[in-house]
This record gives C-alpha cells, structure tokens and sequence, in this order.
C-alpha cells in the first residue's frame, strides 16, 4: 500500500524539523515564544485568583486564550507542521531559490488576532454587529496575508496580495482609532482602552513592514531567522504585554467591568 | 535539500496559471471581476464621503469588505494559488479526464456570503443569535460545495455532498424569506429589504444550477471557462450591485439606519 | 501536461476507500451514522411541524444544523476525502508503521460542537460576548485536537498539542459548568439546561480519552475500526440523543423560549 500523502506530509515535517534545528537564531525565535506563552498562562490564571466579579472573572477566562492561542501556534511551527518551502518567483531577490515559509503564523493569527480585538471590544463595550464586521476584516488580512506569503506563480502577485491584506487593516484602524474611542469615553474606560489601543496600533503596524523588507517581500533583510525574531518580538508586545497589562487594570478595577457598569448611569 | 511540498506547489500553481492565461474566456471571466471588485470599492470610498452618521459610516465599512474579499477571491484564482485540477471519477461525463477545479471560489464565498447576510441582517435589526446560527449555515453549504467539488473517488458521493449543500442553503432560505421580512417591517427598512432579499435569492439560487450543468456536476457545459463566467456573473449582481444599491439607499436614508432609529417607536 | 496535485487527490483519496471498504467495524461506524444523522434530521423536522411561536421555530432550524453538519462530516470520511495516512513518529507505539487519520473528524468538530454551544447559550440566555469567547476556546481545542493527530515529527509534541487542546477544554468546562447555570436559573431553563450539560460536559470528556488510549495516542487500542466506533458512538450521543431532548424539551415549552418569556418577571 503506497501512501503519497503520509509520504508527503512526513518529509515536510522532518525537513523543516532540521532546518530549525540547524539555526539557533532560528529555533530560539520560537521557543522563546512558548516558553513566555506558557508563563503568561500560567501568571494571568494566579493574577486572577482573588476575582470575584462573573464579569471581571469572564475577561479573565477570555484573555486566558490568548497565549494559548500563541502556545499553540509556535509549537506548530517548532514541529514543523505549519511550516513549508517555497521556490521564489521570478523577479523576488532570492528568485529560483528555497525560502522557509512560516505559514502557519497567518493561520494562527486569525484566531489570535480577533480575540485581542474582542478584548478592545469589550472594554469599549461596542456593540455586536460592530465587533462582527471588524473581526471579519481581521480575518481578511489574515487570509490574504496568507495568500501573500504562499504565491509563487508571480512576484507582482505577492504584492497584489499584499495591497489587500493592508486594505482590510485600514478598515480595522479605521474602527480602532475613529469609531471605538467614541464608545470607550462612553462606557468610561478611555484610559485603558487608550493604553492598549496605542500599543496594538503602534506593534501591529509593524507586521507588514517586517513582512516588506523581510524574506517574504523585498527581502532586505535576508535572514529567516532574524525575520522570525521580528514577528517573535512583536508578538510578545502584542499579545504577552497587551494582555498582562489589560488583566492587571481588570484586578483592579472590578466596578467598573462589572455587569452593574454595564449601563451608562443616566445623570 | 529536497523539499517535496515546494515542488508540489510550484508545479500545480505555475501549471494552473498556464491554463488559464491560454484559455481567453477563462482568464476574462477572472480580470473583469479583478477590475469590478476594485473600482467599486473605491466607488463606495467616494459615495460615502458626506456620510456624517456614525452607524451609517459604519455600514458603508462593512459593505467595502465584500468588494475586498471579492478581489482576494478572484486574484487567489489567476495566481493559480486557489487553482487546482481533479480527475473526474467513474460515472462522470469526463470520467477519467483531469479538470481544472476553481476550488478557490468555495472558500471564499464561506468569507463573502456572511458579510452579505450580516448586511441583510443589519438592515432588517435581526438579533445576534439568529444572525449567527443562519451564518453558520451559510458557511456549511461552502464548505460542503467545497467537499462536492474536490470529491474524487464516487461520482455519488459528489452529489450527495450537493444535496447536503443544498439542505444548508434550505436553512438559509427560510431564515431570510420567511423569519427575516417581519423584523425588517418592524424596523422600518422593508421596502430596500425585500428588493436586496429578492436580489439575493435569485442570483443565489443560479450557483447550484451552474454547478448542476456545468463541469463540475451533469457536464451539460463542458467548458470551463463558459462555467468561470456563469459564476463570475452572479458575483457581479450578487456582490457589486447589491453592495451599491444597499449604500446608494444609506446614503439617502441615514436617519432611518442611525442610533436613534434602532429602537422602534412604541405608538 | 502534468497534474501533480491531481494525482496525489485522486491517489489517496482511492486508498483511503479501499481501507475504509475492506474493515467491516470502522466501514460500519461511519454508515450507522450518516443513516442516524439522515434519520434525526427528517424527524427534527416532524418534531417541529406543529411549532408556531417564532423563537421556537428558530431553535428547531438552528437544532436542524447539528445532524446537517455531522452528515457532512462522515461524508467526508467514506468518500476518503477527509482520511489521511501518517507515519508514526519514534515513540509511539506504531512506531514507523502508517495509520489511518480520520483527520476530517477534527475539522467537522470545528463547525459541529460550536452548534452545540450556542444552543445551550441559547437556553442559559448568555450574552453574546460571553457565547463568542466560548466557542473561541472551543474552536481552539478542536485545531489543537487537529494538530495533535497530524504531528509526525515528534511524539512528545502530538502530547504537548494534546494538552494545549486539553487547556482550551478547561476554558469550555469552566463557562457551562460555572458560569452558565446561573445565566439559566435566571432564564427559567435550569431544568433541561442542566440535563443537556450534564450529557454533553460527560460525553464530550470521552473524546480526549478515546484519543489517549486508541491508534492516535498510547495505542492500547490498536484497531483503527474500535477506536472509529468509539468517536462514532460519542458522536451519536452528544449530537442527535443531545438534539432529540432538546427540541422535545422546546416543542413542549413554547411559551419559556418565546420571546415575550425572554426578560425574567420582575416578582
């Protein structure tokens, strides 16, 4: 019995597994990642032990999935599963040759992504239709960054997909930066909500440039690893340090979260 | 270093694009939506420049993003990254011949059509759980349109996955011709509501039918590329032109669609 | 012209048949089900003829969708579309030797046990924020569950996404168990929300079990046919037993769940 996908699937693995393994500055990128991820669990769930607000205890639950999002993410990568090769098109700088795909990042993120953006929403207290569109053009960046990374048919391609990708980002600055600050005055958590806006604006804003002057894109910098070091770097910012800094302002101020908050007091 | 999926997805995507760049009707039914999907999105950037309501701004987004995603779709299939070809199984038409399956086109829809309800769902002021459950509906019938098409070993089993798509979009049909029209009446919005509903349900109802003629299904049409265009009209009509008349209307009804007309007036 | 993708589809989608078709015990465990799932959907639809509230019949349309779904999915199975084979890496017990992955299950489980969710979300009457980061965790362990099943390249990493998919589940049992039995004290639905969430939360920690000990982890079970009857009979529990009581439960309480009885009484 021939078995073309085992076959497949099993030297995929077993060569992108050496390829990391191989590359210290590589292999660090990731389990630095994890090794944070698994800590941040485990620090938010013992922040989290003297909660007693169901709502304040229920951000905390959300927030929670966060680094397990990204925990399992990086070990997707470490076992080489959600990582593949690509021959470069005509016209890239590396043209003709073999490049690590990191792929399953784009994947991951838009399952990670939207939940930091459900944590925005939460804390602004937008309403649903609002969070739902938003998080679909998320996604949308998501995929089509996906896309961007796996096209090997043509270098103006890539870009083409690249342009989209940053399309629907627009529409999610849009909603971050000009709608939602409006609701977050509102519900009364604008100074939080502006600390965490900041933070993901600013650190989100630097996927695509890695992504432009990296491997992937212009490939400036010609180094997976140092490549991966920058989505590394900017995921701990972005996910770790957001959600540390949202579930330490949530301890602290329980009242307000809670469902008796919800309703804006009328005078 | 050898490195099986890099082969393998060089050769499928340089192979499809081949296909398509020789085949005129085909690689026009994907350009014209290319070029379509791009100048309505910025024909709704431009339409919406006096919008002044916050909830109508807000609509005019979330519309933007079936344009979008629509200009992913089409560009992931002429870079021949969502391209892929079947060999057709016993009991098919072309039994045995190797077709080329615009697989692509499923996925996307599974991000496309959700937008197109939730629009529908907003203008009718329908609640969150019916909108979610008539989503996930939606969603099964591309997935399972997806499985009919990649479907290689029974030609039974292609059309068992047909009728289960077709049982998802009976859900769907229900929820948005029988359940929907009263909460549009309710809101105010039945008049715009019912001609984007007849709009939908008409144009969505052609895609099984290509399906059951074309390639995929009895084979009756046996040109790929006269199959591409049947699909690429109805996206015309299905996304473009529904996305403009529903923002034509917001723009000229902004009241009706803001804060303040969400709550129905008790006399 | 060359189609190498082509070939790989139809190569293992015919193995995977052949395997299916020549093992009486795993053939039958996926027949049983695609004739249960058919058999409870047409009753599903008997149940309902009489239903006249508009909420009622709502949740008999989204209840529709859980056997809609599992009918895909075993689909799915027997068409071989969604059967893989892996070589199993060094440590397991099948060391070197390949297995049948019914990888599909875990895909199908993403759209499937969401369903499951927000019906009981449904009863409870939980907000929707609340319901989104459920079914988020819940999408997470059925990727993770996904990935554990894929991993070739290292036993202890199938464990580490084993745990990670365990992690997620914890998320899940803290909201139905903790969590959502006050929301349902409070709707006046604790009466079958706590029999649904005994059945599912004792069903649903049979799948991580049979994963442990069957072809997939430890392998004490080392019959691909067992360990298929196993899901397929948990399957058969928590999805059409689960839906059954449901919408007997509905069709007999009308008045609870339309919408007049949605804000609780004041005294």
């Amino acid at each position: 019995m021939s078995a073309p996908t085992a076959a497949l699937l099993q030297a995929t693995q077993a060569e992108a597994v050496d390829a990391i393994q191989s590359d210290v500055l590589l292999s660090s990128s990731l389990w630095v990642n994890i090794a944070l991820a698994g800590f941040s669990a485990l620090l938010f769930v013992y922040m989290g032990r003297n909660v007693t607000d169901s709502r304040a205890k229920f951000i905390f639950a959300a927030t929670l999935l966060i680094p397990l999002v990204s925990i399992s993410s990086y070990t997707g990568l470490v076992s080489g599963l959600t990582v593949g090769f690509i021959e470069m098109p005509a016209g890239h700088a590396l043209a003709g040759e073999e490049v690590m795909s990191q792929w399953g990042r784009y994947l991951t993120w838009a399952l990670s992504t939207p939940m930091i953006l459900l944590a925005l929403g939460l804390l602004a207290k937008v309403d649903t239709p609002d969070l739902f569109t938003v998080i679909a053009a998320d996604i949308g960046m998501c995929i089509t960054g996906l896309a961007a990374a796996l096209v090997t048919s043509s270098y103006a391609l890539r870009w083409v997909f690249y342009l989209i990708s940053c399309a629907f980002f627009v529409v999610v600055l849009y909603a971050v930066l000009i709608e939602w600050p409006e609701a977050a005055a509102a519900a009364g958590t604008d100074e939080i909500f502006g600390t965490l806006r900041a933070l993901t604006v600013v650190l989100w804003l630097g996927y695509p440039i890695i992504w432009a002057l990296g491997v992937e894109g212009l490939a400036l910098v010609q180094s997976v690893g140092i490549t991966s070091w920058g989505y590394s770097a900017l995921d701990i910012g972005a996910k770790y340090v957001f959600a540390y800094l949202l579930l330490r302002w949530v301890a602290a101020n329980e009242e307000v979260v809670s469902e008796a908050g919800t309703a804006p007091v009328d005078d």
